[in-house]
């Protein structure tokens, strides 16, 4: 089973690589530009094909290594059930 | 308008990040992932209402900032249509 879990800055932390990636937007001309989060993004293979226990695992895998969840948010979404 | 843009490596391009971030979980114990590609992504605000624009304005945005498209591959969904 595929998944994709996704990790971003937690709504209430700066995220000053956000706000650099929306300034240099639109220094090079894009207009319009209300709001850019910066966030990571991991593409998942695993073994089992139990989309309940796939699930259970990765957040595990974001509790303990993928995400900061201190400062960080994640999201976790099988893309192959 | 809200989107998502997510940018990886290219498949044929080896990802020496999501490679270590696969040996990484098998040494905190989760055991049959079989693979990992780690990513970038970028939530975005956009100003306009218009579906066709704003994929098209993200994918300019890719081409031009957010991906290397010799090595990365990109992909752009809109959230809220």
């Amino acid at each position: 089973m595929k998944a994709r879990v996704t990790v971003y800055p937690r709504r209430e932390i700066l995220d000053p690589q956000g706000k650099a990636i929306r300034d240099a937007l639109s220094r090079v001309g894009f207009e319009g530009v209300e709001d850019v989060r910066a966030g990571k993004s991991f593409e998942i293979s695993l073994g089992t094909q139990d989309p309940a226990e796939a699930e259970t695992t990765l957040r595990q895998m974001c509790e303990k290594l993928l995400a900061n969840t201190v400062v960080e948010d994640y999201a976790v979404e099988l893309i192959r059930p």
